[in-house]
């Protein structure tokens, strides 16, 4: 039986995210057996560095050359409170430690066309630092591979939804709804191929953005939805927002907060001074908007006659009421509405447990081929794989 | 009968050198076979913005992302233009290739503590882009685990030396004369243990910077020793040069052209034209400093009683016959000198044949130990595995 560790350091760069995990047979399946969930906030040092790159985007070489190992320790750090938590010995406990590290940048072929580069993406956390502190075999750089045979690097949780929540005879979608909603369409049996991944639109960060700018920043999202529940949603301006082209485009496609930021919002917030509607109506009607660009994109772009057994939802905005009921009244009644945490899996763990599970398949070899999320053009292994010298060959 | 490829760019920062080499057996030894050696120069886009980045010492995120990718092509290219030359498919043609990238920040643990960073080390040149072209096993990154297990990271070449080069009967020195000069002390029989590599103090750095200076920029270099033939040595200066505290520092050491600069020749260009001596002379000086100061580290660093049987050198000072006649003077006689062309090691070619051999010993998971070279802590296997999916498993 397998013991995976898997780590990850979010977008929100504020520290390192680990879970242990452990599987019966060769392929990762549910239920897994989570050992650990750990939660390790990077030391003050680490991310006050990190928040000041993240926004002047450049630094010198001494620093990023030192703060990829120092990241480094964070992981390692992260890595043994949670061999700690799950009770194991802090050497060689794990059979593979999959490694995301810290994402500084990224550039996926369309924006590296734009700017006269080269596809790239660069994540820090030396993983050599994470294999000497737990002496067990470490994969990293997931991404690089997708990469280099012309994939956009992103999204790879369609691999762990495609993993765990494919359904022999049902219809899943898994749904993420973080800042930016994304989407896993998984049809009964699905071979990696079968399997869509796509951006719909914003998830929480117009909703986010727009509280931070009605609040002056005293308040940072709308929490459980009170605001927007005290609103309501006017379909006028919610139908404007749905004709940007955005949502009429076909997939393999992806958005970010580049396109749906204040900026975007802005004629609709004219719009609704001109209407003397409330803060909490326009709240609402952006609120709206994530289910109903969700629902749109299950209605135009799943292949035809698709009929949605069950919806698993993840992130953020799962835990929007707001969000959820939207979605529930737009969805067909026949389909089943879920979170990943009834499937077992933290809330938390959803990112470390993907990390975990490419780290396995990178130790056993197994390409993998998700032509349809990435956009790759044939069946890669993704990450690099250090083996540390004590560890006996399993 | 292994095919190994081996990738290096080297600190001048101008291009790849590549060497394809087949060897008999599990260990890499002599002869080998060497089935190609190539040079190929950086596109002038990307020797520019190397050169710029090696001055500024800072850079905007986005061009070091699009960097290290666009390096990672380069090496591809010369890995192609290798397989080629050796008449080999562009495909699965090697069981591996080692790649070590462009060093652009080394930061080994006393400059670290210095700084109050972190040792660290960083390369650019992505190893998947590599993977994705010649569609065979790459290993890189073969300083970080070094430099996780307390070693500095540096020297690597020991490794080269003591496989290749251990003689069961005689004692041998490996000696490279590049910028800085430096030895691997291979007793008979030596195990990786009983391995001694230091650096030993100026090779060409001092000679280069003071023909610049004497012919403002018109020269770069001492051609054949030519200038510094016409000169003679003044043993007074040189005996003050050799006094130098670094000199008589034990090993483990390294230095660099942080410490032998125009700055460290000043007072002695000042004594030189107070003793009005042509600018020959002072340059023949200067390059004695190189002889002397190698025959002072084999005086007075290697284990007492040693009898040095064969000087086995490397690098552009072995082509300056000044230097290679003032060591042959200093050496006892019964000492040979011979050097690694006569080993059958094209002159290019020793550097990118490291990287092969360590990717060699990284896909086998042969761990290495020198621990009186990099002064690493317990013995590591080095670099970072990428395998391609279309590979057989070998």
């Amino acid at each position: 039986m397998p013991t995976l560790l898997g780590l990850n350091s979010g977008t929100s760069a504020d520290g390192v995210d680990a879970v242990i995990l452990r599987f019966d047979g060769e392929l990762p399946n549910l239920p897994a057996d989570i050992l650990a969930t750990v939660h390790q906030p990077y030391p003050a040092g680490v991310r006050h560095t990190l928040d000041r790159l993240l926004t002047e985007l450049e630094a010198p070489l001494e620093l990023l050359c030192s703060l990829h190992y120092e990241i480094g320790d964070s992981l390692a750090s992260a890595a043994a409170a949670a061999l700690a938590h799950a009770g194991l010995p802090s050497h060689g406990s794990v059979d593979v430690c999959g490694s995301h590290g810290q994402t500084i940048y990224h550039l996926p072929p369309p924006a590296a066309r734009r700017g006269s580069r080269t596809p790239s993406t660069w994540q820090l956390g030396e993983p050599s630092v994470i294999a000497e502190s737990i002496r067990a075999p470490v994969a990293a750089d997931f991404r690089a591979a997708d990469l280099a045979a012309g994939g956009e690097g992103a999204p790879l949780t369609p691999i762990l939804d495609h993993l765990l929540f494919t359904h022999p005879h049902r219809n899943r979608l898994r749904l993420n709804i973080g800042g930016i909603a994304n989407l896993t369409w998984l049809p009964a049996g699905a071979s990696p191929l079968e399997v869509v991944a796509f951006d719909t639109g914003p998830g929480n960060t117009l909703i986010d953005n727009l509280v931070r700018s009605i609040t002056r920043n005293a308040e940072t999202c709308d929490r459980d939805g009170r605001r927007s529940a005290r609103g309501r949603a006017i379909k006028e301006i919610l139908s404007e927002m749905l004709s940007d082209p955005y949502f009429a485009r076909k997939p393999p496609k992806s958005t970010g907060r580049e396109l749906f930021n204040l900026h975007w919002l802005e004629p609709f917030r004219r719009q609704a001074g001109a209407l003397n509607l409330s803060d909490e109506d326009l709240l609402a009607t952006v609120t709206a908007l994530t289910p109903a660009s969700i629902a749109h994109a299950i209605e135009h772009h799943l292949p035809p006659g698709t009929r949605v057994d069950e919806v698993i939802v993840h992130g953020g905005g799962a835990r929007n009421p707001v969000i959820v009921n939207g979605l529930r009244r737009r969805l067909p009644t026949e389909t089943e509405l879920a979170t990943v945490e009834q499937y077992g899996i933290p809330l938390q763990s959803l990112e470390p447990l993907l990390f975990a599970l490419l780290g396995w398949l990178c130790l056993r070899r197994i390409p993998v081929f998700y032509s349809n999320a990435t956009g790759l053009k044939h069946p890669v292994i993704l990450g690099k794989l250090i083996i540390p010298a004590t560890t006996p060959d399993r």
